[in-house]
């Protein structure tokens, strides 16, 4: 386990018995209950639950949703402009701050995306002049990010921008303004709304492109003073896992920048792969695109060698899995349940690492002063009397930095 | 000729007799004598023109730079740091500056080709941590752009920054700096210096990827308040001509910035091909690369081509072909002349434009007041008394901007 030594701490605990003795030569159970490293999924069905009054709707995505919440602690809620304001004035809002919370008291923690994109952005906006698409651009960023304030403090602000003024499948409004005031130029206006609205959020610029472009366009806002806090990585890999070459080199080409790295839309899938010759996957329309047996055994061990890279390094905080069930984006066997729930290889192996592997679950017996010392992966504890111990109770902790932390705690 | 109206401007002259009254009816002869547009070539000859003491060189290679004078008017002289500077503190500094004047004594423009670059970089440099050879690159610049300052006051200030950083061939103390400054953080830092040493020099960044990451940094660069005068675009085509699709998409993407464009090495050439898996030109290495009647029909016809197009282009300001002969860089057939000196059809198909189609010659008569009035292409004009003039006499002028001028001349 010496590669994921940045994923864990130390601490030493010290066991009082109810009079406030040391709780010497006593039996305690350590129990990891949350983790501090974000594994994500899209739950943009949260919204939908919110939204539907069908019993039998709801019921199947509650279900979906359960064994959603087994896995992950951290969740991507929908904000594309287009779909939550699809008139002017008129938003998602409700239903999605609901979501939100109904994940918040779950200990899901959420991000929002995107707040600027090009893509299934709002039509309305075409009919205004640049300066004025720009100011509602603002505007929306300064509206949402100060509505939910306290409850999604993680965003990811801009999408796509390495594409964004070239993009040419349709015109749209962001593209537009995106040329006339530069790559640069738009993402310093849009980071600096987010910014200002909340201060403490975590603010991301996201990209499926990992090329050198994204590089020097990373260069170019950190040296503007864009206050990005996090580098956005999506690795979308319908037409196959990338492997460990290339999920390496990225990496290493994205860590020169020091900040955190979060893999933010992660795809691998149980069918046939996309032909590699698709350059822009939107393209790919099937009617249908199974899951095979086969194809989930090998699903299952990339998602397995993947999530084990991306834990061992340093700098990677967040991985989030873009569709948790089946038939999501493009129609592919994205998911980690099939498209009626039940669940996939993938599941059972990410559970085995996140609830296995990478949690921490020790029987410790306390020492002539009442001291346990442990080392455990980074997150939220409960320590409970063992079996045999003089008294009954538990206590909850949080084991975050890589230090030895000393606390007494009394099992009363 | 409506596409070239930006190359184009208007004069009205008034002709006076020797006794100060109106030369009317009178013919007058009009003659472009130079070119505003800067067309270019390498001229690292003129160097060793400088350098040699063998007459038989000496000869070979003046009779080789009189073909180049008769085509150009601005050329590129090598400040490359190894071969400049192959010793620490011994450098070209007599020679180059020898050919530098030289040239600008024939009306020839010169532009120093670059200040900062990972390839022919000097060797010596790597025995300095970082900040020392920064340091030491900085000083570089102030020390040349200083000494040539008023001579040469046209620099590639740095070269190839989108691969310095992930440049891997071999190691280097260029791509050393780059990689801990940042592309940006380098860019910034070396056109400071060229900018502080002569204020008024046209400072470019230059570089063969015409990719969007090129364009990235560029936003990048101008949004760091980099003082770039003009963008220099590389275009080596060993591999085959880029043609129109290609050159028309490179220039609609780099006139974004609303920045002069620069052509700072094109290269067509009168033999096979290179094949197009070679990914660095470098390393396709023959003995014998041979021009041929067939192919030097086709290298005039692309070179026709594409300086119309970029002719044509408001943008656009210089063209620099690279190599003047053949076997120069990469032993290609890459000249307007041979190994020889003997022209190739390029050489006659290029004088055809540039002092043919492209340049103005005009007989005029004055009207009773003395006028004439004429539309000529940008550059320096010789207006000579024409057959039947009651006078003789010349006198010089330049035609610069698209607007009326109207001068008095006195042919005495």
């Amino acid at each position: 386990m010496g590669k994921l030594e940045h994923r864990r701490a130390s601490a030493r605990l010290r066991i009082l018995n109810p009079d406030g003795s040391p709780a010497a030569g006593c039996q305690v159970q350590i129990d990891q209950t949350s983790h501090k490293f974000l594994f994500g999924c899209g739950v943009f069905d949260a919204v939908e639950l919110m939204r539907t009054n069908d019993e039998t709707k709801k019921a199947f995505l509650s279900e979906r949703l359960d064994k959603w919440l087994k896995l992950f602690n951290y969740g991507t809620l929908p904000f594309y402009w287009g779909r939550y304001e699809p008139e002017e004035g008129h938003t998602a809002e409700p239903e999605t701050m609901a979501a939100a919370k109904w994940l918040g008291e779950r200990n899901v923690k959420v991000k929002g995306h995107p707040l600027c994109w090009h893509t299934a952005c709002a039509p309305w906006l075409m009919q205004y002049p640049n300066e004025e698409i720009l100011r509602r651009q603002i505007e929306r960023i300064h509206r949402d990010v100060t509505a939910f304030k306290g409850t999604i403090d993680m965003w990811d602000v801009i999408n796509e921008v390495v594409i964004m003024p070239n993009f040419d499948k349709y015109d749209n409004a962001i593209t537009r303004i995106c040329r006339q005031y530069g790559r640069i130029g738009l993402v310093k206006e849009v980071f600096a709304a987010a910014k200002e609205s909340n201060p403490d959020a975590v603010l991301l610029i996201n990209d499926f492109n990992t090329s050198v472009s994204y590089e020097i366009l990373i260069d170019g806002l950190l040296e503007a003073g864009v206050p990005i806090s996090a580098i956005g990585i999506q690795s979308h890999q319908h037409q196959g896992y990338w492997g460990l070459e290339k999920l390496n080199d990225v990496l290493e080409r994205f860590s020169r920048f020091g900040l955190p790295i979060h893999f933010t839309e992660n795809t691998l899938i149980s069918g046939e792969l996309m032909p590699a010759c698709i350059e822009d996957l939107n393209d790919w329309q099937v009617d249908e695109w199974p899951s095979t047996p086969e194809y989930e055994e090998r699903q299952a061990r990339e998602i397995t060698e993947m999530y084990s890279v991306l834990f061992a390094h340093p700098l990677v905080e967040a991985i989030t899995t873009w569709d948790f069930n089946d038939g999501c984006w493009l129609g592919a066997p994205s998911g980690f349940v099939h498209k009626d729930n039940s669940i996939k290889p993938a599941y059972t192996a990410l559970d085995k690492l996140i609830h296995g592997a990478w949690e921490t679950h020790e029987q410790l017996v306390t020492d002539s002063e009442g001291f346990v010392s442990f080392t455990g992966f980074k997150g939220g504890y409960r320590l409970s009397a063992g079996d045999g111990a003089p008294f009954a109770g538990s206590a909850e902790f949080r084991l975050e930095e890589d230090k030895e932390e000393t606390a007494s705690l009394s099992l009363a």
